[in-house]
């Protein structure tokens, strides 16, 4: 049985309100079994949406996160949460894809950390964002995230 | 080597500018050389683009159209430039499917006809028009059009 | 250009703001300029959320919409806010697909009208719904929706 | 919100652990609240895992249920439980893929309803078994199932 | 091992130079050891070539040809050369199609034939030809040929 | 548990030899323990190879078989070996391919058993044969085979 | 809520006319307000059209944009009218794709910028176009663009 | 006939249960009768299941497995059944992903190993876990793993 | 507009017929406008075919040529002509792919050129040729051409 | 036309039995007439087949191989017959592939050979080798060899 110690979250095994917006989202982590040890942890999620800054209108996007972990890992219904509380919070796709990856980098403090935002298109027009808390670390395996390019329609 | 009688065309052949509307577009048709054979012929056009007849922002479809001739085939070049000729065009995305379905209809007179029109996303959300000139005739061959579902990103 | 009579809609052309629920939101429809024809308008929404009604959290589905007119169009502008106002909105996958369903058909009255809902996975087994108004009509062509099957990974 | 009774369930919204056999799990049933309407609810579980009752090895398949409800929908959490509750049970592919369509059939007294059991290869040769109680009914919409066919490499 | 009498064969097991003309191609045929049994045998060439008969330039295609034998089988090594044949034969895409569909039917008697012409595009719009000796047989298995539309690029 | 008989297999459950011909493989059945259920079960071999009986080379085939058992089902490692028999059996496409449903047919006397059978090119052209004891019954879902069409390179 | 300036802007939030050329296009920049993070953002447009500066006929395009922004990012409205603008712009496939890519450079400095340009085939032949400001920076995670190759029909 | 010694091997060939937990799995090594020669082998498991060690829930995932061999190998059907007895154990997807990777590393010293572990999605958001036990080596050819991103619906 | 000279070119523009052999063929270049610039120009072309040398049967391939140039661009209705100039001629696989690799570095000088022919398989086994004028050149956008592999059938 | 040397080959252009044994195929080699250029020439064979070493059961794989020539060129018939002759060989995967590329390297005396060697699933997993006479060569381009991983169902 894993010997992860759980002992210091709030959220796990029990009910959480989704939080109204990310400065509420408390986001968590645990400690890492297996310090020492480099590689890469990817989480993907296809469910996330947030507003238009300026209209209120909802936008979508697929997002990809891989981090090479510390000493923490993150707790993984505190992220869920975490993306869900963007689901009322306005934001600019660039500005709002940048600040997901530095919130998480500030908490797990990881070797190294990206996400991959791909977000829905406007006007006809995707915008992707592409960010990194540095270069790829050497001797590491970090897989391509493999999302295929937009395409309109036929 | 073909029959087909290409006499009375005006395009076929020669230099033609892009028409600057639907109205000013000379369709065009060619006689039948297998009258009596009943069976599809099918165009498809990923090039169709017009305009938004309120904002005058261009618009973008993929378009398929099956027919079954009578005594007339449509004169590929000329379609080409109907096609084209609605790029200034402006026009509701059903509207101007069924307009397009009419006028290939008219000219040609065929068994049936029908298009599908396959408009890129607004707002998030695509439109298909399926329009034909009425029930699919007994006993002929007509595959399914098979133009993938729009997906928005991932 | 289009004779669509769009006078009479308080949406279209202006700015709106989300509707923060599927009652307060404003359905709105224009007349059908080909009335008499005979066929089908598909819509494609890939960004459906809503809320579960037991616990609050987010969840997501891929909306396939398609219709046969009578004398009305849906309105592209109000369905996507329509769809929109259900962001905030507790209901169960099988209820919410048929409510959304039902509200579009009692709108239109059209000749037919279908949805199909795809629900991103909850508990590792995605939900779809396919309801229609009644039987497919003869002598229309509707093509299949075509969303592949859900694939867990690998 | 939606107005589903689900007073009388004893697992949803609680810890409930895996049954340890499929007569051990306790399949439940919720009230139809669009009674009247006919339309599918598709469930699709690429999570599903038996073993072979000969050698006790495990064996995986892919499953997906379409069914017409008339006063019964399943509750989703006591399906997945009953399907999880096939771990470490014994059964052939045949059998196993009838008896899962049976006894969800049973308990909902469906309109119609079928299961595809798409069973992972042994031998280089995978099974499916497509089962239904009986033929589709009139004037109800019901997708393929769509998934491809089996490939080995390359 | 077959009981196939080939004893009538010119081509089969030599080397034969490839025909310079669909005239010239010497199509051929052989017993159908199953004779009555009502099947389909289908052949797919994604190796087809003619040239244009008012430019001269090359035309591609992709082929697929189903039919029901009655008493005999196409040899598929001079339905080989009699596709290759067309070489350098100048036609247009709707007469060719039909033309290689009708010889072939000619020369087997089938119960039924179709042939699928899927033209690579011109001008950016490619045709594709349906034509079938009539309508479906009933009692048959007889397979969608499949072939996805044309797309332009991305 | 299941409770199908296997007590008179010979080859199940112990080692048994590749057959050196189909007519020294022994195809074997089991009692089908959902007698009066009528539903298809469908086996998948994407290895299936045989020879040329002309040149002796090898031909390889993508195999798809369905039958709706009545009394029986046939046994899979038996059907394993009887398709491994023709590894160094000589037969032409066609003849093989009708050859295989046959024999299972025999067999198990089912209601209806098709086989499809998706031979490898020879000279550029793969030859398909899609083979039924009769038409499709009724009231039964069978689905389509969906293997996708040949494609040469590209 | 971010805090872009957008003060600058004089198309976003209003409606615009699309541009009539390139030169009369009006493309506009907001600050970054990341300065100093290094990262890549990405807009993908499947929907640019211009004419072929020798007969006039349309030409159609799939256009990927990536970047490495410095002090500015390219206000995506503004984007949108410039890529329209080429509506009724005649020009060569080489010479338009590096067009774009340096007007862009020119308005953004940024560290890094590259243009894929697919074209939609003429004469049977796509034109792809790959320009970059430079080789790629150090450091930085730029993924593949991924647009798959073209293919004629099949 | 290959030269492998596995006179020491004690599952292969005969029948052994599934062991009940991954320390009473005995994993086997055979000799590597190509030492010297530096490739990469990998093994692929779509079957993989454990158990949430909170929940006691069923997980799944789909295992990937390279390594460069020094002087043994890993005999297959002891991975098998390796991998079968997680089937009742409880783990954290990062912990159960790189202890199988070091269990495996351990037995064979290879010159390199790695483990991609991609886990069917829970509360939406699948976790992929990419270990390996230093960099990748030099001069050998080791082809991308190439799983597809996880995508929701549609 | 674009700057491009073609007053040197012959054929561009006018009825040119297809030449007869590649030695015939005239293929021609146009200046540069970028001159400096360093980028890649690709050219894909599905509809390649040529002969076999011994057996005077046709061959297929699909070519996808990469180049950076330097003073000057190759003319593409002048390729699209060299290339359907192999139509009648023999030459064996690897032989002619190099063969138009070269001709077209020779005329261009360009600083790098390669060319991926994927030939359609002849005995089952297709040949791809991937020759280049030298290594890859540094700090230049270069695509991975990603055609996929050959797959026989299923 | 090509100026190959095949006088010296004893089985192109002549009927040859398929070889009993590897031992018993006569792999052929043709001089090289681009000898000089460095370049990559793939193979790729879904056709192969050997038996099982301990159960005399039929094993298949999908194999791919790439080499950099230097002298010669191998005769791509006999690289078909000797392929073929593992029909009735037995061996284990890791031996077999890594024994067919030493035999082709051996007879070549290549720059670089490297083969890919990608075996249907046993037990649920399949076994991929990759093997290669020693680093990639530098200043080559060798695409990826791209086989899509393994997927069990669904
Ligand atoms: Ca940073
Ligand atoms: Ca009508
Ligand atoms: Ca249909
Ligand atoms: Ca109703
Ligand atoms: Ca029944
Ligand atoms: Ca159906
Ligand atoms: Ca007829
Ligand atoms: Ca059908
Ligand atoms: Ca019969
Ligand atoms: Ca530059
Ligand atoms: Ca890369
Ligand atoms: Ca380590
Ligand atoms: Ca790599
Ligand atoms: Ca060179
Ligand atoms: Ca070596
Ligand atoms: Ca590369």
């Amino acid at each position: 049985m894993a010997n992860t110690d759980v002992s210091g979250l709030t959220q796990l095994g029990s009910h959480v309100d989704l939080p109204t917006s990310p400065e509420e989202a408390k986001l968590e982590r645990v400690p890492h079994t297996h310090e020492g040890e480099r590689y890469v942890v990817r989480f993907t999620s296809p469910e996330f949406t947030s507003l238009c800054p300026l209209t209120g209108q909802p936008d979508f996007a697929h997002l990809m996160i891989d981090y090479v972990p510390r000493k923490w890992l993150v707790e993984s219904k505190s992220l869920k949460l975490f993306l869900g509380s963007f689901r009322n919070h306005g934001a600019f796709h660039e500005d709002c894809s940048v600040m997901i990856g530095k919130r998480i980098a500030d908490l797990l403090d990881p070797e190294w950390l990206r996400i991959g935002a791909y977000w829905y298109p406007r006007g006809g027009i995707p915008i992707d964002v592409f960010w990194a808390t540095g270069p790829e670390p050497e001797g590491i395996w970090i897989p391509e995230q493999g999302v295929p390019p937009y395409r309109g329609r036929g």
